[in-house]
């Protein structure tokens, strides 16, 4: 199974790389996309390297898509290379992850339309306007929509993430 | 079933908070201790809060050991109290992970002698004088010691360290 991260820099540290190390226990393959190509450093330091650019990745290649948290995610609300590719692969129905900002990204590609979700406190109202049904959940899960609010959310988030992802 | 993480101040955040939330995923509990009771900082700025202190702790209410690594692990070695409480915990035969520099814990209470270990790579000549017997493998599984070199052998690693716990 091959699942993509999308993330840039300034993303929750925790909430990249614990579910990266959770997944590759599973023997799944993790690619991660950014809006360029590189190095992206986490809020606390650590770095990843993106091995793609969103713009250049295929929607088709990957099994999953996993969106961590941070600032990150609400700068790449705005990427419209990043909009376009949650959309279409919104339309392939294929497991999608995120939690804590992560599920803005979703938002704004308009895939919770009318979806139960969850995401960090701060900005459930964002979540609110795309249409969601917003949830104060540790987890919430609607088909193959799986979100979460906050690091301390992601034993229960990856337990089901992974439930979700292996019947895919 | 209940582990017992033991650290301070100075831990690899990523050694600690990824497999707290790993184990917790399983439904395990777990206890934090440190020589001192109360807020731990590890070396990126993450903090947990050691709930338990370990000249307080008893060995037998845990089921197993989980000891992270980071300078926090080289700290803990010197530490009469923690030493002490390995060493008794050594003597019932339950599961011990350590990573990083935590072998080295377990090292200053001597229980690698004639084991096979792993641990971060600079400080391996302080198992091997510990009568350890060195691997530089991702992850070593020596009866219900558990340990692995670094964070990228978190997958490896805590696939292992489930099935040894599951086991106890």
């Amino acid at each position: 199974m091959r699942i993509l991260f999308i993330t840039e820099s300034g993303f929750e540290d925790t909430e990249l790389i614990c579910p990266k190390y959770r997944l590759e226990e599973e023997d799944f393959q993790v690619d991660i996309a950014a809006p360029d190509w590189g190095e992206v450093k986490g809020k606390r330091g650590y770095t990843v390297s993106a091995n793609l650019e969103i713009g250049e990745a295929e929607p088709e290649a990957f099994d999953a898509l996993f969106i961590p948290g941070g600032k990150a995610a609400e700068k790449l609300a705005m990427h419209d290379s990043v909009i376009e590719f949650v959309k279409k692969f919104g339309q392939l129905d294929r497991p999608i992850a995120a939690i804590c900002h992560g599920p803005l990204v979703l938002a704004a590609a308009g895939i919770l339309k009318g979806r139960r979700a969850t995401c960090y406190y701060k900005v459930s109202y964002k979540l609110e306007e795309a249409g969601a049904v917003f949830e104060d959940s540790p987890v919430v899960v609607d088909g193959k929509i799986i979100t979460a609010r906050q690091p301390s959310d992601l034993p229960k988030f990856m337990k089901e993430v992974i439930k979700v992802f292996k019947a895919q």
